[in-house]
């Protein structure tokens, strides 16, 4: 590892600001230095509990996220935020629009806000989100709130990897649809319906009730809250929902199992992603939608495309 | 190629059926002279017709399967049935049952039925079964079902890999959401309320409008048909609308298109499973799982772990 690289990573387990934004730039930029560096940081991680919070644009996140952030101040933790971006290639740094939305703790060093996008990881933001995560856990945040911007694959992916993931949905009959559409209803453990003072909340509650019953028996029922999130009205039985959730998760070995569950996915990603990077590298996508073009007019057969693009 | 293999190619161009069900069992048992065969027949293949039949045990998958086999010959027309059975290991050729719930049809021999497991192939029955499905096609028959004998994982994947995917289900609240928990919802094209002269079809018929409502905008909203298929009741509009499927995918490309990126995905699913084959017989499932275990105590990173298994 580079000497400044192993500077970062003390910097980071000490919790210093400019220390964790270097590192998680790291991340983004992706290359072994980076993983390698969190590699250091692993062993202090696995304290921090997680909650994801995805919906779509316009729903009210951001909001909820700011409140959330109070709660948890309010109890004395430290809060490290990502904000999940992968349409923005070049968000860089955290961008101005979370500061403006979180506006209450931009001046708050208890808080950590930082936007993300990927411009190398292996893998995407799907692979590069838990190095950052982990780089906010071994600085020593307890709670770490990851926010996507809108309910892309990605962005449910990496919200479902959480240990509480709450889908935000607003009153109206479309959006449970939009929900049940972009598979959110099997990464949500908590449904919220933000902006539950306009038309129509009772109807999106009853929509969400009645997807849950399509979904069978459940060990966990993902419970459904109303709230006003510019008001704060409903944030309490928000709070209680999530900290209800860890309860649950925390009895009978579950957390772990589901976190340990987690670990094995991201290393069969990570190792599928080097052995598609090698293929890649071997054959570019031009090669492989031209096999393909020959594949579809009987030219070639499929494994013999298979084979080609494996170099044999 | 072996001299033999070579030898059932013609034969399997010809449409001998002991020459079609040796190499079926070459493609159950896996290996490359089997890959190699099918090879041969690529480029006579891309005629046929694909209907896929899935539901639980004991919906009638088979009794359905046994009435549309009529209409096919009725026609004129040759079928070929693949029975899937990832559950049965050692099932080998045509089971005794297939015979006798397609009794109608043992001993004409415009119909081929045989039962299919895996025993070797690489990937299993995902990729298997369109290797048999080549062969059934260059043996010159101009239908072909694939009943699974589940709705497993496999079964759900395969049976979706048709051109027409039929789903199964029977009277009563329970297999709507048995169905939706499957991930039958996705892949259906016509969904067959079987048995729908006992109690509940209606409600049966109403649970799966209001799932299909909830997945938003359809290009082609599957039709919802009841049937009781040891009487032949409701066989007739079924037949129509296997037709009308046909002809909506026949117009306007759909067809190729929903052919094409069968095509790339079974080319990638083949690459993967090559890439996992090397991984695995570097470093074995214990292994792996002892890595895993590692992870977890957080004495290994992720990436460090799938260093290891990737040999570096």
């Amino acid at each position: 590892m580079r000497r400044d690289a192993s500077e970062l990573v003390g910097r980071a387990l000490a919790g210093d600001r400019a220390g964790i934004a270097k590192l998680i730039s790291l991340v983004e930029q992706g290359g072994e230095g980076a993983d390698a560096a969190v590699a250091r940081l692993f062993p202090h991680t696995g304290r921090a509990y997680t909650i994801g919070i995805t919906g779509a644009p316009g729903s009210g996140k951001s909001s909820l996220t700011d409140k959330l952030i109070g709660r948890m101040r309010a109890g004395g933790d430290e809060v490290g935020v990502l904000a999940i971006d992968p349409t923005s290639p070049f968000t860089g740094g955290a961008i101005l629009g979370d500061r403006v939305r979180m506006q209450d703790h931009a001046t708050d060093e208890g808080v950590y806000i930082r936007s993300m996008a990927t411009r190398g990881h292996l893998g995407g933001l799907s692979l590069a989100t838990p190095q950052a995560v982990r780089i906010l856990d071994a600085a020593g945040k307890p709670w770490i709130l990851i926010e996507t911007v809108g309910v892309g694959q990605v962005e449910v992916e990496v919200a479902g990897a959480a240990d509480t993931t709450i889908v935000v949905v607003n009153p109206g009959w479309g959006d449970a649809v939009q929900a049940n559409k972009a598979g959110l209803m099997e990464i949500a453990d908590l449904f919220v319906v933000n902006k539950a003072d306009r038309d129509g909340a009772a109807d999106t509650v009853r929509d969400l009730n009645a997807m849950l019953d399509f979904s069978g028996e459940l060990e966990w029922r993902p419970r459904i809250l109303q709230t006003v999130a510019t008001t704060g009205q409903g944030i309490d039985e928000l709070w209680s929902a999530i900290n209800e959730h860890r309860a649950f998760l925390e009895g009978g070995e579950r957390l772990k199992a589901r976190r340990d569950a987690r670990l094995r996915d991201e290393v069969q990603r990570i190792v599928r992603a080097r052995l598609e990077q090698q293929v890649v590298q071997r054959a570019g996508a031009d090669r492989f939608d031209k096999l393909l073009a020959q594949v579809s007019r009987r030219e070639l057969d499929p494994y013999a495309a298979a084979d080609e693009l494996l170099g044999e």
